[in-house]
C-alpha cells in the first residue's frame, strides 16, 4: 500500500518540488552535471569518462538528435536505431496508395534501397561551453522588457554566427538553462542526408494506436532504423546519390541479453521541455486555460480529419501524421489534466511557495529584493489568462488551416527577410530559410480542400465570436459587422476558388518575393495575411514583453530557491542533451493496481482482435504461438520480452533515446511515459514517473523472424 | 508469471472443464452436496451443521431469493441487506421528479416511512427432494421430442401443485439439475410484503456506473436495505398497513472487522445459469452468433434510449433501468466474447471432446451408445444457429417495444386462459397469474410513445430484411410486398394513433378478456398480436422439441462423463441454493498487470471527477478526506475497504448474496463479477475467475457516518 495514499504522494512531490535531488532517479543531468553524479554506486559498470569525455570518444558520440526525438549510431555505417514514430512523418511521405509503407512496412534491401527521409536532419553535440557571462553583459537593470528579450536574443544570433564562421560546416546554438540567468553555447554537427533502411508496419510500430498510446502496459514494436550520409569527403551534405554513409567517432553496442527487473539503467536523449521550476499560477494558467481550451480544439480537429478520411484511404493518408501529431498531444494534456487533479498539485505548489515566503520574511534583507517576486510573477500569468482565447486560437487554431498558415508564412518571410539577418525572426535567418521553405512546401503534400475549408470556417467562427477586447480586426473584417455565418463562408468559398497557394512552384516563388510585389498578387489568402500581421506582429511582441519580465523574475527567483535550499539543482529539459539514471521499476497506477515492468508477446496475443490497432500480422501470430522466440525468449515469462518500464525521468524528445545498462549496451528505445506520468513534465515522483521504451530483444527477434533483415543484425554485429 | 503464461490457461481450462473439482474452489455447489465437502480443511471455523441442517436452524435459514437476486437476514425483525442494483427497479418505481431517490438515495426514518417495493418477493428455501425418478417416470425412450418435453413440464406442474395443496402457504418448484437425468423438488416459503428501507444515492451506490460495471478495481457502494411483512399472524400476505416485521428462523451476524487477504470466505446464494457442461458446438453459437447479435441489438437500443431522456429528465427515470439492464447484458457478453477469443474456448473445448471420443472408441459397448452423441447435439445448435436471426429478433427485438409486447402478452393470456391451469404456459397459470399482470401494468410506467416508436419501427425493418426462408407473416402483412420502410411507418403511425394500449386500466380489463371479445376491439396493436402469435407458437414449438431432443443426449453426455472421469460432478447452477467457497484473493487479468484484493476510499478519491458516473458526494469526499472512519479504518491500508475481491464461483443471481467468513458472519456483499470473469458462465479458471463484494465495513462506515441511520446499525447489533 505504500505507493497508494495520497499523504504520501503528496509528500513526494513537495519534496520533489523543492528538493530535487532527494530522490537519486529524478533529473534530466545536463552533461556538464554528470560528474557531479555518483553514478558507480548506483550500479554503474564503465567509469564516467567512457560515458562522457570531452577530450576523448565516450558514448556521448554514439547519440544524436534525429528529427525531433534522439537516435542512437549502432554501427559504423552511420545506422541509426530510433523510433517507429520518429520516422513516421518520413515513412508517410514516402508512401503512396500503390506503396503504403506505413500500413506494410519498408525494408531497404540493400543501400540503394534507401529512401531519403526529406525534412529530416540528424546532430551530434560535439561540445558545449557556458556563456552566461557573455549574454547577460547585453543586458542591464531597468531595461524594457521587450528590449531585454531582444537583446538576449541579438546577443545569441551573434554569438552563434561567429562560432559557425570559426568552425566551417558545424552548426552553433545557444540554450537557455535557467531562464534569464544561464546559458550554454553547443556546437553540433549536422548531416542532412537521412534515409530510411527498415520500418516494421504500423501493426507493430504503432501496434494499439492511439488507444495504447502514453499507456502501460505497452506491446508496441516503436523502432524504426534510418541512416545519415556525408560527402564523399566526409563534410555534411545535401541528399545526393554519391554520398556515403557517416562514420560515427562512436557507435553503441546492442546487448541482446536485454535487462532485468530492479537492473540499473540510464538514457542519455534530447528531452524537450519541462515546467518544474514554474510557480502554482503557472500551472493553474496550464489547468484552467491553455490545456483545456487545447484539447477541446483538437478533439474536434481530430473528429473532422477523422470522418474526412473514413471512406477514401488517400485523404487518410494525407491526414494521418497530423491526427497522430494532435491525438498525441491531447492525450498527454488529458494525462496532465488527471495528474493535476489528482494530486492537487497547484495546491501543492501554493504550499510550498507559502514556505519560501516565510523564509524570506524571516531571513533579514531579503524582504525587500523578494518579498513581491510571486506576485509579480502572477501579473504575467493573469495577461496570458485574459489573452488566451485569443492567442490559443491565433496558434493552435487558425494556422491548422494549411493555406492560411502557408499565406501567413510567406507573407512573414517577405517582411522579415527585408531586414538584416541578424534582426529577423528565426527561422527567416539565411541559416534557417532553407528548411522553412522545405517544411512549409511539404506541409502542402497533406492539403485537402474539402477538410481545409472546414478548419478555415470553424476557426474564423471562433474568432468572430471572441469578446469585444480580443477581437482579430484581418477576422471582423471578413465577417461583417454582424459576425454572421453567411459572410465568413461568402469569405471562405470566393478565397478557395481564387487563390493559387496550394501550388507548391508557385509558394515556391511567392517564398522570394517582397511584400510590395505579393500585395499586387491580389490573392484572397495572402490579403488574409497581411492583414492578419499586425496582429501576430502583436502577440510576438506581447510575448517578448512577458518573456523579459520573466526571465528576471525567475533569475531572482532561483536565487532565492538556491539560497533556501543552500545549494545547486538542475535546470529545467530545453532540448539540450542530457542524462537520467534509474531502475527497471513497475508501480502502482492507482488503488489496487500493480504494473510490474516487462511485457511480452504473451501479452501481443492477447490485445490482438484482428481490427485496427490490434491488427497484428498473422505470420506474427503464427511465430509468437510457434514460439519460435530463440535467443530472445525471457528466461522465465515464456515469450519474447516486447517492452520495458523504468523509473526514469524523460519528456518529449527523448522518443528514440537508447536505455542503457550498467555497461553501456544499448537494452531498449524509449519511446513513451505511462499516463500518470505526463504529469511529471510539472513535478517528478517515484511514485508514478515511469517511461516506456521497445525491449531490444523484440527489436532484434522481429529483424530476425519477422523482418528476416539479416543483413542489419550483422551490421550490428548480432550472430544468431 | 504463473498465471500470464496462454498454455497455462488453457491447461487449466481444460482440467477445469473436463475435471471440475481439481480446484477446491470451483463450484456451486448444491445444498444436497455440503455435508460432502471438507470445508473445515480449508478453514471453516464452524460446524457444517450450523451452516447446513434439514433438521434444525442454521444459516441457511438467513439467505433468501429477493427478486432476481439473493439477500441476507440481518436482523430478526425481517431486514434484508442486499444490493443497490437489486433494489434498482423499487427505487426507480417509487421515485418522481420531485423525489428522485434514485439520484438522493432513499432513508426510511422509521417503519412507517418504508415504501412498498412494488413487484418484489422473498423467497426463503425450506427444504428439497430428488424426484428425478417420478419425473422421468413421465417419459419412455422413443417419445416425440416435443411431446417429452411438455410431458416432463406437466409432470413438474403437477407436482407442484399436489405440494403446494399438501403444504398451504408454500411454494414449490421443480428444478433441473443435470438436464433430461434430475430433478429436485424445492419447496419454499414466499412472501409478497416487501419495503425499501435505505438505499444510498447513485453516486455511492452505483458509483463508477456503466464504466466500472463487471470491472476490478472497483468503488460501488452497491449495498441497500429492504424489509419484509408478513400477516399479523405470521402468514405470508399482499402488502396493508396492519403487516408486521418477518421474523426469519434465523438471521446472519454482522462482522464489523472485515476480512483480509487469503482469508476463507464462502457464499450462500441463488445463482441462475451457467453452461460448463455445455458442448463446443454451443459455445460456438453462442460466440458466433447470439452473443454478437444481441450486442449489436442492445447497442443500438441503448443509444437510442440514451439520446432520448438527454434532455429531459422524466424521459430519462422512464429509461434508466432498462438501459441498465441492457448495459449489464451486453457488457457481459463482450467480456464473455473476448474470454471465448482470448482463451480459445470453443478449439479447447473440442479437444476435450475429442478426448472423449477416444475413450468412447477405446471401451467395449460405448461406441454403439454414445458414439454420435456430440454429432446430434451440434445437429440441434446447427438448427439453433439457422433461425437465430429470426428467433433472436423475436426473443429480444420486437417485444422492446412496450406496447408491442403488451399487445402479446394479452393476446397470449386471452388464448392460455382458456386452457386447463395444468396446459397453460407457465405464467398465464392461476398460481402466476397475478404476478404477470402486475409486471405488464408496471412495464407501462416506463412507457413514452416517442421511444416506443422508434423501437418499434426498427425492429420492424429488421425483420422486413430477414432472409426469405425466415420471414415473418405478421410483418409481411404490414410491410407489404415490397417490405418498404414507408409501408412500415404508415403502420406505426396509425397503430400509434388509435391504440389506448397505454392505458393501464383498459390493460387491466383486456387480461379478463377472451381471444374474441379482444378480436372485436380493433385494435392495430392487439391485431398484430393476433398475427404473431401463431409465430411465437411455432417457435415455442421448435425450442421444445429441440429441448426434448438435447434432453435425451445431455443425459447421456453426462453419463458418459461421469463414467470417463470415474466420479460424480455437480450439475451447472440454476437459480436454486447454491454455496461456493474461496479465499480472498487478486488475480493478473493481462500481461503485467495485477490486481490486489482489497479496495479503499482511496480510490474514491482517485476516481471521483464530479462527473456523472463518478461524482461522490462532497460531503462523502469530505469524510473521506478527513479520515473520519472510527473503527472502519483498514489496520494498513489507511482508508476504510470498500470492496473485495475472492476467487469464490457466482453468477447472476449471486448478486445481494452475503460473503461469509470462516465463522459464518458476513463480511460483504457480492454485488458483481471481474470483466474476465464474465467468461466463467462457460469455463471456470483460477487464473481469472473473481467476483466481488461490497465489503461489509464500508457498508457499516456508509450507515454511520454519511447515512447517519443509528437505527439500522443498533437493529443488527453494530456499536460504535
Amino acid at each position: 500500500m505504500r505507493y497508494s495514499k495520497p499523504c504520501i504522494l503528496i509528500l513526494c512531490v513537495f519534496l520533489l518540488t523543492v528538493l530535487p535531488a532527494v530522490h537519486a532517479e529524478e533529473g534530466m543531468y545536463p552533461i556538464s552535471d554528470i560528474r557531479r553524479l555518483d553514478l558507480e554506486s548506483m550500479g554503474l559498470e564503465i567509469r564516467i569518462k567512457d560515458l562522457y569525455n570531452p577530450k576523448g570518444i565516450s558514448l556521448i558520440d554514439g547519440i544524436c538528435k534525429v528529427g525531433g526525438c534522439t537516435g542512437s549510431f549502432v554501427s559504423e555505417q552511420g545506422l541509426i536505431l530510433t523510433n517507429h514514430h520518429c520516422a513516421y512523418r518520413a515513412i508517410q511521405r514516402a508512401s503512396t496508395m500503390e506503396k503504403d509503407f506505413l500500413r506494410d512496412g519498408f525494408l531497404a534491401e540493400n543501400r540503394s534501397e534507401e529512401i531519403p527521409a526529406v525534412g529530416y536532419t540528424v546532430r551530434i553535440t560535439e561540445s558545449y561551453r557556458d556563456v552566461s557571462e557573455e549574454i547577460l553583459r547585453a543586458v542591464s537593470d531597468g531595461m524594457d522588457p521587450v528590449q531585454r528579450t531582444k537583446a538576449v536574443e541579438k546577443k545569441m544570433k551573434q554569438m552563434v554566427e561567429q562560432v559557425e564562421k570559426e568552425h566551417p560546416g558545424k552548426k552553433a546554438e545557444v540554450s537557455e538553462m535557467f531562464p534569464g540567468k544561464t546559458y550554454v553555447l553547443f556546437i553540433y554537427t549536422s548531416l542532412k542526408d537521412v534515409r530510411l533502411v527498415y520500418a516494421p508496419p504500423r501493426s507493430i510500430g504503432n501496434f494499439g494506436g492511439e488507444a495504447d498510446n502514453w499507456m502501460w502496459p505497452r506491446h508496441t514494436g516503436d523502432f524504426s532504423f534510418m541512416r545519415a550520409y556525408v560527402a564523399p569527403d566526409g563534410s555534411p551534405a545535401e541528399y545526393a546519390r554519391k554520398n556515403i554513409p557517416y562514420k560515427p567517432r562512436h557507435h553503441l553496442k546492442v546487448a541482446p541479453e536485454g535487462v532485468n527487473e530492479e537492473d540499473f539503467v540510464f538514457i542519455l536523449g534530447y528531452p524537450g521541455r519541462t515546467y518544474r521550476h514554474h510557480t502554482s499560477d503557472y500551472l493553474a494558467y496550464e489547468e484552467g486555460v491553455r490545456m483545456p481550451l487545447i484539447v477541446e480544439m483538437y478533439e474536434w480537429l481530430i473528429a473532422l480529419m477523422e470522418e474526412m478520411g473514413r471512406n477514401d484511404r488517400a485523404v487518410a493518408l494525407k491526414h494521418v501524421s497530423t491526427i497522430k501529431s494532435l491525438a498525441n498531444t491531447m492525450k498527454n494534456y488529458k494525462g496532465k489534466l488527471q495528474g493535476l487533479r489528482r494530486l492537487g498539485l497547484v495546491e501543492t505548489r501554493r504550499k510550498d511557495e507559502k514556505k519560501l515566503l516565510e523564509y524570506v520574511a524571516s531571513e533579514p534583507g531579503l524582504e525587500e529584493k523578494y518579498g513581491d517576486l510571486l506576485v509579480e510573477i502572477a501579473a504575467v500569468y493573469e495577461e496570458n489568462r485574459e489573452k488566451a482565447p485569443r492567442d490559443l486560437l491565433l496558434q493552435y487554431g487558425l494556422k491548422k488551416s494549411v493555406l492560411c498558415n502557408t499565406a501567413c508564412t510567406v507573407y512573414e518571410a517577405a517582411v522579415e527577410r527585408r531586414k538584416k539577418d541578424l534582426e529577423r525572426e528565426s527561422q527567416y535567418m539565411n541559416r534557417n530559410y532553407a528548411r522553412t521553405k522545405e517544411r512549409l512546401l511539404l506541409a502542402l503534400n497533406d492539403f485537402y480542400e474539402p477538410t481545409d475549408r472546414l478548419v478555415l470556417e470553424e476557426m474564423l467562427l471562433r474568432a468572430a465570436r471572441l469578446p469585444a477586447d480580443l477581437r482579430i480586426p484581418a477576422v471582423e473584417a471578413r465577417a461583417g459587422k454582424d459576425r454572421r455565418e453567411v459572410d465568413i463562408d461568402r469569405f471562405i468559398e470566393e478565397a478557395y476558388a481564387s487563390t493559387k497557394l496550394w501550388d507548391k512552384d508557385w509558394v515556391a516563388q511567392l517564398l522570394e518575393k517582397t511584400p510590395e510585389q505579393i500585395e499586387k498578387l491580389d490573392d484572397p489568402f495572402l490579403a488574409f495575411a497581411r492583414d492578419l500581421y499586425p496582429t501576430y506582429r502583436t502577440q510576438r511582441e506581447e510575448e517578448r514583453r512577458r518573456k523579459g519580465i520573466l526571465d528576471v523574475l525567475y533569475a531572482n527567483l532561483t536565487d532565492l530557491k538556491m539560497a533556501y535550499l543552500g545549494r545547486q539543482f538542475i535546470p529545467d529539459a530545453n532540448g539540450t542533451l542530457r542524462l537520467t539514471y534509474g531502475r527497471i521499476r513497475g508501480y502502482r497506477p492507482r488503488d489496487a493496481v500493480s504494473y510490474s515492468p516487462v511485457t511480452t508477446t504473451l501479452g501481443v496475443l492477447e490485445k490482438s482482435t484482428g481490427e485496427e490497432p490490434f491488427d497484428t500480422p498473422k505470420r506474427l501470430l503464427d511465430l509468437i504461438r510457434s514460439q519460435d522466440f530463440g535467443r530472445y525468449r525471457h528466461p522465465t515469462a515464456g515469450g519474447v520480452p516486447v517492452a520495458i518500464l523504468y523509473n526514469m525521468d524523460t519528456t518529449g524528445g527523448n522518443s528514440g533515446s537508447p536505455v542503457l545498462n550498467a555497461r553501456g549496451e544499448l537494452v531498449g528505445v524509449n519511446f513513451d511515459r505511462a499516463f500518470e506520468a505526463t504529469i511529471n513534465d510539472f513535478a517528478w515522483s517515484e511514485d508514478y514517473s515511469r517511461s516506456i521504451a521497445v525491449d531490444v530483444r523484440y527489436v532484434l527477434w522481429i529483424l530476425s523472424k519477422y523482418g528476416k533483415v539479416d543483413y542489419l543484425l550483422e551490421e550490428m554485429g548480432i550472430g544468431d
